[in-house]
């Protein structure tokens, strides 16, 4: 259930009001859009009738009970407001949301040494990324898949972060490496394997760091959403959805199916910001283009991207990623020309 | 296995040439590309060896397998060249293919009577369609369920066509209604349902109206391409391919699953035009337009839009069709925009 | 809706209500269960109020709304009952439904040669099967596969009827080839990939050989219930539900998944017959055995089991089919006991 | 690759062997078998060639590469021999496998409090089963939902234990839980959604609790069987499989789609023992007997059924649960007379 206060109600008012509200045994959460305030409640409101809330304040404009299961994270939620989610990086605030340029997010499946992951920050730094993806820690069908080189391979993100500037975005597979990989990370991301790995969504909701949540391979779209909605009733408000393609029947050609359709329907069901991984979603490199061009044409918010330097050695994932030329190509041409045209490249490129 | 003729190579050789090969009990297809001719062949290839043929003459280049288990449809069968369909309309010539501006297929889901399909077809032209949409026979879950007007609707379809100049594509559910579908059709539609009706593919395969292939709910793309094989295979090369959403796990928001990564899987394995539909693609008329923009800056060919002039009210399919002026808005600023920055918009349009 | 007539209703009463509903514009059908008769309507009868049908006759018992969308096909259009389609063969009329023995058909995928189709037959009648299967139009994903041979393997059916007293099931696939199949088989097969084939459907409805409606590979049991009940609609009530494994992420293994649980929920849904073909289910021959033991567990009515003389030679599905030596150790040790112990084998086997 | 040893073969010799293969950065495994030694090797075997290790020793009788990616879990590894898994329970020893009784696991989704749980462990024990099944900590979509009383609940589990003498499984979610809930539990159930949650299935490798796991939703058996891998390879070879239903495109009358085919596939692959949960496999209690014995039918070691006190009230999954009368009919006359019939029932049953 919402309530959304009359613009310019007094802050004293709306903190009597929830006040009132905690008496009644419930979690009232102020949210501040543009033009009006709004209190989100959760709790037990399945009995609670909006009339009785109304008569609490005379500056209360409307009080309406969101229908889905989902709750924090529905666009209701913010009575229709879309959400921000802003990160501190070496370069500065960089910030995802659908009223804000694209944000694009680059690099190899995972950290393999010093040089390669220097060298990659660098490379896709200046084609345009404002974020360094790479595994430390992997997950693997296979126990004698390589697994990612740990915790030395943080200490190699961090190096990578200030050689470059980039915020740095590593998957967290474990509830007790939260912390460690949480000094170096600017984004912890928790995997289409973890989507529904309940402990780790409560953990990661109960610390501070911004939380990018990839959908599970066979996860609906409201079991995305109740994942999201974990972390959000943790504590923590800064999710990022991804999509990085479902399991269909066919995976003779790609690797998964890429459902760019999540990019309309989460627009109307949340305020969480949008990522699209065509990377994962194709699983080859000559797909990623194609499809990167069209989850912008469709809206999202930012892409992520494997880049490798020499995708024919790489220890995983090789086959879908981009060589660092390839990568610059993308940007400077085929995505630079979409984004302008809906509005969301970051400036007018001159030349283009 | 293709063969490949030098550039220059004098028409009698190639005569020659597939005399020949039809002695040994092969089918041979000349096919004219750009720069140079080549032998198709079909048949029992498994056996023969290469250097047998490249013997025949001096004038081949080379003899190359075709390692799909679709041939004529195949990429390779023209040796990497695009193809394209070009269908004679009463406005004239529209081509369908890589190298061509975006076709715009536009109309209701059923043809419901005179004024409503006449209406549709003048407003969907004036906003840049080429071809009206309009089923006459439905295929409908339920036998209770408004089941198209039959032949009575093929007749209004005609005079839709007159008035707008319009060229008509329209659905065929059965070997017995080609030839009448036919008279009023400019292009014949083969729906999802009906994608392995393999009776169906062979007469439509002999018959020689261009076709629209759809790709059925659970079809990989390999069974999709073996469908547009009996076509040709029939002896009618002219065959679009239609995506039109798939089934997965997850309908709860879209009544499919809209699969984009078609467009570069299919470019790069035939040479056949592409259609995109996301009307029936996503069910919902609200993410029509940015899958339709998805589908245009990922490279299609051409889109399949719904319209209806009054949804509400539509006999089947309303929740998912635009209304005409939804239509000319997406056409004019949304679709406009992404093909021209893809160079794909019919002409430059002025003041966008 | 359906009315339940009282027990000893007389017949002029129920032929003067069914005379009034018709004046209605309603379609009565009277159904003579075991104990009592009810009639079904078919119509227009959402707007109608069960009280104005209950005052037409103090012989009606009750009046009861069928709130499913599939109607004749409906377990309530049957007040719960269940039916029973029964089969007249050379050897005498075969009895398809819950109370009635186990009906097993067997056969090869497709009819080869006189030979090899009656010898078959031969043997599978001996080891217990009550029908033969045999392919004489194939549907096949390639246009250059064996597509079957046509009217000669009808012929050859009919030889393998006269010869083995069995009743004949074979596929048909278009609507002009109904009649001449009709004139052999003793069921007519739709298979999966024309499970929506609707003008099919509304043909073999309307024609009186009964049939056997596979489930579509991407089919859910309310689509394949609709289209059981076009062939009801069209005037045929004799219509069997055979599961054959639906398309699911993993064809690793098995080339479909058996969906078992077709048979409880069938059960519920419907009075209609229910047949498991765990040949085509899982389309290795080595898992054939446990499947065929599971559905009967569960509460088959028949299965359908391809049987080969020699499945490394068969022109299609041969790594499916049981040998003859196979199928009589499965039908005279594992199916028997298991038939035995749910009381469902024809008789008590001596010595098993 | 696996070293099959001569019947009689010294030990001393298998050991100077597997001491020999240690030298080459191997790690061998004595898998001692009815009627010979195996010894299993993992590590870089890719370039090894078979007759190198055949010169080792006169005793080894042959050298086998495992060609699964799966390898200490094949069915190869152990050279066809199935294998079993034997759990002591204060009731004595139970023993999973396929050359063993079926074993029967029974309880309510969730550990609701001290009577109920008590009570039901006494009732299932009574009507043959040989395990408790109870969630103490409970992976829910929602947030909102009831998580499971966690520690507090494995001290009932204690308890009902401790009351029937039936052994415990209970779920893990979080690596930090392990510890404490392996002092209660007697098998660690790892759930379909942490199936590829790879911390977790490291440290339960890590540690000598046996473990059920159970399929994901979504996972192929490849990937399932990479899971158990996983497990094995940490150390712990006592892995059972637990199969419980599978996400598919329909959902509208059973929550997953039960993949019985599992377990003749299953069979062939692996020497790992295999349970069905016809519970969560259907999500609805009147499909479970069907398919429960459907699943004994087709060979599956164990089950896996829920049964609550009072289904109508439970904190959770009620609509699949059996009431305990319906559990002992279930046992008594449904599975006895199933699991005799294929010789997989505890004991002859007198006057079933």
């Amino acid at each position: 259930m919402i309530i959304v206060m009359q613009p310019g109600a007094p802050e004293l008012e709306i903190e009597r009001i929830s006040d009132e509200l905690r008496t009644w045994g419930l979690h009232p959460e102020k949210i501040v859009g543009q033009y009006k305030v709004i209190i989100g409640l959760v709790g037990e409101t399945a009995g609670l009738l909006p009339e009785r809330i109304q008569e609490l304040s005379p500056w209360i404009d409307e009080v309406v009970r969101v229908e889905q299961p989902f709750k924090r994270v529905s666009r209701e939620f913010r009575h229709g407001q879309p959400g921000e989610v802003t990160i501190d990086t070496p370069n500065g605030a960089v910030v995802f949301g659908e009223q804000h340029p694209l944000v694009v997010v680059a690099g190899p499946c995972s950290v393999e040494n010093e040089q390669m992951i220097i060298e990659t920050a660098l490379r896709v730094k200046q084609a345009g990324a404002k974020f360094l993806r790479g595994g430390a820690y992997k997950p693997r069908t296979s126990p004698y898949a390589f697994q990612g080189h740990g915790e030395s391979a943080l200490e190699l993100l961090a190096a990578a972060r200030a050689a470059s500037g980039l915020g740095i975005i590593t998957e967290v597979m474990d509830t007790a490496d939260i912390e460690k990989i949480a000094q170096v990370a600017d984004v912890l991301q928790l995997g289409a394997r973890n989507m529904q790995n309940f402990a780790l969504l409560k953990k990661i909701g109960a610390q501070n760091k911004p939380v990018l949540l990839k959908r599970g391979m066979a996860a609906t779209i409201e079991e995305w959403l109740m994942a999201a909605e974990y972390i959000l009733a943790g504590g923590n408000p800064n999710v990022i959805l991804c999509e990085r393609g479902i399991r269909t029947f066919d995976s003779r050609y790609t690797r998964n199916t890429l459902d760019l359709s999540v990019i309309p329907v989460l627009r109307k069901l949340t305020h969480l910001p949008i990522m699209i991984d065509p990377s994962h979603g194709t699983g080859k490199s000559d797909y990623v283009p194609a499809m990167a061009m069209a989850a912008v044409a469709a809206g999202t918010d930012s892409l992520m991207i494997e880049v490798h330097p020499n995708p024919a050695k790489a220890l995983s994932d090789g086959p879908q990623s981009l060589t660092p030329e390839r990568f610059d190509r993308l940007m400077r041409s085929e995505l630079a020309v979409i984004a302008q045209a809906v509005g969301r490249w970051p400036q007018v490129a001159v030349g283009v």
